[in-house]
């Protein structure tokens, strides 16, 4: 009777991008992991106790009996406009002058990935990544199948004298996409004399440069240097080379979806259409409830007490790891952010670790999974921000067990 | 110093696909005509006296009191299990009885349509759709580069003839779209007869549908039809050939961006997949909100209301037009929704009578900007949700003056 079976009738009508897709190995992995007795370092979770809870549900009552249209209704595809005009407020005080015109609120900073993906993507398109980079990122790209080409980072961040060799060997390459500050996965950050490396090549060469910051505000130790966009501005008198990104998720709760985009002049409009045909707005509630806490000052008052939380862990398990790793393990040392870079000996995998951490019930991402086109298994990606210290201080007892 | 200008830094970068963007129509105008004297028939929004705003308030009280790690944390990408459970349950009860497991929380149905399109278009690929049909498709679809091949319609809806001669002549569409009761932007639904013949054909030509259903519950007047995914489990014991998608947009509130798509199983994994890289998970928040008041029974006492608001304004729009409109003029008559459908005399243009009703203080939206291929210049869409009864009987007399 059918001419389609059930089988063939959708995959038929699958565009091609669609058969490369992969599911997150981050997320299989958290599901798997959900159990009591597992400590997972796997995950990228904040700390559920760092949530402002009272702070968010006083702000949801407010607006919603105060001001229930900007909450409740359609909403303009650029973002609730006093949310932009407060960020745009703080960016400045950051060193980041931007017109609130060029700040687009975004469905966390997943969702400035994709639509930057659909923007300035063509399949084969030359895309410049960090090796290792943010998982997310990769799977937000891959449907528009680019060619990934990995740039080899060192602890001052990535190599820019290898990046200025790929520049002129070409291809012109579509974009660069950095995680500057504690990187996820390593946790390295950019130091600054290659971000104004990064920022007169991108002058020179013409180079497009997303930069993804959701931890810049989480530094533990160190100081913190300038973001990418700061020094764009700071030679150009405005943002010219980069694309900023930004998120609520690591400072006041990952549940609201609110991120931000600071965008070149010339890039908003499109920017803008791209959004309104991929969710029309971002959560107005959401937005109002952000933007409800921020100017009551939280952001300042609250962030505190999530770096005192975040720095025990890493110190933690900074020093569970030098008291129990075996000789031959290698290990980043974050000023902040929520992972640290596991390096194994030469010829240990990180997916055979893993099986073995399971058995004594703890888990991590193999760090295979985090190169776009492979390799370097021998790694493996830590997170510090979920687990309390003692599971720390337990989960890498086990981890060595298993090594 | 620089071999990038600004404006060819961003724009050499640009995806082909980019270059066709365009913004819509509709939201544009809206801006335009925010002016307190302007009498808009032009946006589509619902009508803020309807929101349940306490009742949201509360809910979303309870919700970051008890639950705050529901509502603030990363959830799954499927969306709060709960809220798919209640989903499940609530559409089993409305004769499509789906498994949890293929109901998936999207942010908006906006975001389905995007997701979709992403899943299932090739550039050329010929995708059917409704002439006119909802603009937030065509917006969703335009950057993936389809053939766009439009179906007539009539006051049955979509006239399944033309569509099996379009599937006998081939080539194979990857799918048709079809807005089944209330359309936007005409009001019209799709009649009982009509909807069996349309699934008889997708069984026939393995023809997958994607059914989108933001207004079926706002019926007016009239029985309500079952809708495609009912009649296509009802033929095949499951859902095999139609996506259905939904919202709480117009039932409890836009501004909370949660929907949500009934998937055949052959295509959920893949769907989730996408969604993952898309923005890993709707609002948290939104989705515990929804989930609060909808098990408690809000949907069900609070969508009454709404159909009284909507059918009074929808009965003053048709008595104003029947007294006011010069002959020639005719308009659709919808049973629920939101929208209805004026076609002028032939040989009149919707865009210049627009901006003679502008001068008149009252805005619409020109119809041309509904079909995929344009054409059909003397039409006009009429939204009847937001304006009040007494701004409704003025509108329409402007309307009449600027005709």
């Amino acid at each position: 009777m059918s001419s389609g079976t059930l089988d063939s009738l959708w995959l038929d009508s699958l565009a091609a991008a669609t058969r490369t897709m992969r599911s997150s190995a981050i997320r299989d992995l958290l599901k798997l992991t959900e159990q009591p007795h597992m400590i997972s370092f796997a995950g990228g979770l904040p700390a559920p106790q760092c949530f402002p809870s009272e702070e968010l549900a006083a702000a949801s009552e407010r607006v919603l009996v105060n001001q229930p249209l900007a909450a409740l209704q359609y909403g303009p595809t650029e973002g609730y406009a006093p949310l932009r005009e407060f960020l745009a407020a703080r960016m400045a005080g950051q060193g980041v002058p931007v017109p609130s015109a060029q700040l687009i609120v975004t469905s966390g900073s997943q969702q400035a990935l994709d639509l930057l993906g659909k923007l300035l993507i063509d399949e084969g398109a030359p895309v410049l990544v960090e090796e290792p980079t943010y998982l997310g990122a990769l799977q937000a790209w891959r449907p528009y199948r680019p060619q990934f080409i990995g740039l080899p980072m060192d602890e001052q961040g990535l190599r820019t004298d290898a990046l200025e060799q790929q520049l002129q060997r070409g291809p012109r390459p579509r974009f660069l996409y950095t995680v500057s500050s504690f990187q996820n996965p390593t946790g390295v950050t950019m130091s600054r004399a290659r971000r104004e490396e990064l920022i007169a090549l991108a002058a020179r060469y013409g180079l497009p440069i997303i930069e993804d910051d959701p931890y810049g505000e989480l530094r533990y130790s160190g100081e913190r240097p300038p973001t990418l966009a700061a020094l764009d501005i700071a030679v150009h008198g405005e943002l010219r080379h980069v694309v900023y990104l930004s998120t609520f998720s690591k400072t006041l709760a990952p549940g609201l979806r609110v991120g931000w985009a600071a965008l070149p002049e010339a890039l908003t409009t499109r920017f803008v259409q791209a959004k309104q045909g991929m969710d029309l707005h971002t959560s107005s509630l959401g937005q109002a409830i952000a933007y409800e806490v921020s100017r009551d000052g939280l952001l300042d008052r609250h962030t505190p007490s999530i770096i005192a939380t975040y720095r025990e862990r890493r110190d933690t398990m900074l020093e569970a790891l030098a008291a129990q790793m075996p000789a031959g393990v290698r290990w980043t040392r974050p000023e902040g952010g929520m992972f640290l870079w596991l390096t194994l000996p030469e010829g240990c995998d990180g997916a055979e670790l893993l099986a073995r951490a399971v058995e004594q019930q703890v888990a991590f991402v193999p760090g295979a999974t985090f190169f776009a086109n492979g390799g370097s298994e021998n790694t493996a990606r830590l997170n510090f921000s979920y687990p309390s210290v003692e599971r720390i201080r337990e989960g890498i007892a086990r981890l060595a067990r298993a090594l």
